[in-house]
């Protein structure tokens, strides 16, 4: 376009407002066009510098600072599209790139450009996963992943349905009431009073939505055990057993298993087999939480570490983690068909007639504990076929690869000391000493290294060039818990990584 | 760009995968331009088809036969760039155009194109809502928004809290496991057997999710009582009140009134300050379910409606309904500040850390159920600024007028009965008779009626011009339930959707 034409495009769009443009006016298709492709303008100069290694990833503010840099305040008359295009670009400067290359803050990172463009046709195409009637595609599409899904953890090609949830504590939520459904089907007409004290366990490493859960199903954290794990996080067969006789001696009754595939914090993977059987001896209803190692299944070299997962009665698992789908994007599979249903059906008469034109067992709605569902599958199926089986089992291995480049840099690297010793996944978490601090005893280099860092964080997100999380555990002082699942990190960014911490420490 | 250009990329694409492209290789960035700019030029070509009333809205295929149209497997192999392009166009060929003007089947419809672009950047910067440290914008942005909503339901200006909840299903959930809490703090410990035997109340015409809700919490739906609603379905208090006191008689602990601010069927408004009075004397939480009529409250024409919510102890509201943001933008109000916090925390180290070098009071998840947060907000915001206060009232105030129009031309054209003679909302109720049914006598007439709206239905679908949607309802047949939501409606296309029910029926 000649910079004539971009001039008087801008000053047209500074004039016009959103009721000037379609969907109001059909008349003016042109400047429709221009104000979208404006914005796709300031996406892709987003998207491009995000990949640039030199750009920041974000200027961190305070709340109080950053609420003087933008007008979030909503006006009493329309804003012209110029602005509102403005404030696109405003609003992207002040965030935090967490596609960046370098930003190693959550177990979802990255940015995959096909689940991305897979995102925004759904946003245009706006529909609702409820019924085969206004989402006919999406919904054979869920089907479709769905089973490949469930071929994967193991289940018989006649057995298993799922239903994709936002996020993996609500997909925790529905295994857990299923669970509750599939033994004590009255407490769904007659609650929690008709029935025994139920309890559950999960493992002290495992995710916080599982006590969540039982807070909300009226089950009550203290009845969800935490059992012990072991010093790489695993959870220990032996103290879950233990557990269950003493609960059943207290008359209390065990209902629910959590084993973790892949945990929060270490990647850690609990012997899925070994908490099978015991679930097995004692009649009780099996879940993996594999919501972060799902993935693995997708490799023929790594998907060993999940072995026993095909016994799960349910299982979490979230493609929006190692998969590298958009937020949001995650599953829940129950083994016996049907109880989703039976479940969360309440067979409301204005979405799910049985007089329809066409097959509604195709209609998904009424097994879920939502109403309206947003399509989340698209940007999924979309990425998966971008790469098909081989290419995940190619970006996998090579994630793997680099958790043993990473770990052994910062076991060859003064200062740094694992947490760990041996990650079985891609989280790393690492302490870093200071120069000052190595000299001291271990009680009192472990007290100081508590602030540690806290401190090395706080100056790392001043900088802006990397992130990476941190926390402590039980004994244990907070140390860094890297997280290596975007597929656009090298040997580089890992080693950028290191040499900021030391050079951020220095001085400490 | 000139033909020959336009050749040499489509040719590019075809042999290119998403390996060979942004995030994984930098060096690629005009073909990863090239590959999104596509897309995008699909997802035009789709809006502007959309917004063509003389295109179709779908073409119906039956489940068997969608699978022969299009290949939905997952690939061993990666598939190219172009033919993920080809799979969009395909995919949203075969889909229904919920964004067309003549749409009319759900409550959520119309495509604003503002919210669009607002998810489009939502995608791109695809960053999670837990802490302000990495959401650090949009964390402020839903303070700002929430405050407005807060202060547009009446609540005075230092009180209230909220949450942006994945439907208002979900946003119900919440608000009753709040009420819960609040009576009942030992509940999230111990569960429900250390309570007596909770029970609430919802009129028969409210949303099924509140009895979902009473499910999935443990109360279980038998406590949840359905309370009579009258003719236009307004939930009648006398009996309200009489069941109340009735399950306190049989030992019940009522603890939580539903009522509803807009029905989804009728559209009808509950008498909210009878029903607060109600739950004042017998000291019972006061949720109101406005996830469809709350968008009312921005205009000061008709937001009478829904007087008497400003005493609500918690609110739920979808501004992806009236206000027509894209799916899923839904909130839920808690009057008392504090209390999500109480009834959620599950404190995890690894994400909610208290040595942050910022104000943690910032970071949300901790009130949530949800671990990870879709940003639902963006999109939101940048909409509602593009219409400010005045233009939102605008848009409300004519989508009445224009279901004034609908319900004339209902009342006066020949073989139209309402089911409700005066809407109060956006829902007009209908039942049209066919010639050859119209000289029965009125028992014979209903029965046969029952098997008219499906009919109908059936012959739309598969025409593809117009939806709408039906229900039957207790001692009513089905009948049509038609919406006004979208802000593309024009007479127009009210009068094309009577025409085309006369001409359907005209064999019937």
């Amino acid at each position: 376009m000649s910079s004539n034409a971009v001039n008087e495009l801008a000053d047209e769009l500074s004039k016009l407002k959103a009721v000037d443009i379609l969907p109001q006016n059909v008349e003016r298709w042109e400047e429709t066009k221009a104000f979208l492709l404006q914005v796709v303008d300031v996406l892709l100069g987003y998207i491009k510098e995000e990949n640039d290694r030199s750009s920041k990833i974000l200027d961190f503010h305070h709340p109080e600072d950053m609420k003087k840099l933008i007008d979030l305040t909503i006006p009493e008359h329309p804003m012209p599209l110029a602005e509102l295009v403005d404030s696109c670009k405003k609003v992207l400067k002040l965030g935090v790139k967490t596609g960046h290359p370098r930003f190693f803050n959550q177990i979802s990172c990255g940015l995959d450009l096909v689940s991305m463009a897979g995102e925004w046709l759904t946003a245009t195409a706006n529909t609702n996963m409820f019924t085969y009637e206004i989402s006919p595609v999406y919904i054979l599409m869920e089907k479709e992943v769905m089973r490949k899904m469930m071929d994967l953890i193991g289940w018989p090609a006649d057995v298993g349905d799922c239903i994709f949830t936002p996020g993996g504590a609500i997909a925790n939520t529905y295994a857990m009431n299923a669970a509750r459904h599939f033994f004590w089907p009255r407490a769904k007409p007659l609650g929690m009073t008709s029935v025994p004290t139920l309890c559950c366990f999960t493992s002290e490493e495992s995710h916080y939505s599982i006590k969540g859960a039982a807070a909300l199903l009226g089950i009550g954290v203290d009845n969800c055990f935490s059992i012990e794990s072991d010093s790489v996080g695993r959870m220990v067969p032996e103290a879950l057993e233990k557990k269950i006789i003493e609960a059943k001696k207290e008359g209390l009754h065990p209902f629910f298993v959590c084993a973790t595939g892949g945990t929060t914090v270490y990647g850690a993977f609990d012997p899925l087999n070994q908490v099978a059987d015991i679930c097995e001896r004692h009649k009780i209803w099996f879940h993996v939480d594999a919501a972060w190692g799902g993935g693995l299944l997708l490799s023929s070299e790594h998907r060993y570490k999940l072995s026993g997962i095909e016994r799960a009665y349910s299982v979490t698992w979230n493609p929006h983690k190692l998969l590298g789908a958009l937020l949001q994007c995650s599953a829940c599979f129950i083994r016996q068909d049907g109880l989703l249903f039976q479940c969360n059906q309440m067979s409301a008469d204005y979405l799910f007639q049985q007089d329809k034109p066409y097959d509604v067992s195709y209609d998904t709605g009424d097994k879920a504990i939502q109403c309206g569902r947003h399509n989340d599958i698209f940007k999924f199926w979309l990425m998966w076929r971008s790469k098909g089986m081989e290419g995940y089992r190619a970006q996998i291995n090579r994630l793997m690869e680099l958790c043993a480049y990473f770990t052994h840099r910062i076991k060859s690297t003064a200062g740094f000391e694992m947490v760990v010793e041996k990650p079985e996944f891609l989280n790393i978490c690492f302490w870093y000493v200071p120069p000052s601090l190595r000299s001291l005893d271990k009680k009192e280099k472990m007290l100081r290294l508590e602030k540690i860092a806290p401190k090395i964080k706080a100056k790392m997100m001043e900088r802006g060039t990397t992130m990476v999380g941190y926390q402590p555990d039980k004994q244990r002082p907070n140390f860094f818990r890297m997280i290596i699942s975007n597929q656009a990190i090298t040997e580089d960014d890992l080693d950028f990584l290191i040499d900021e911490i030391i050079d951020i420490a220095k001085d400490l």
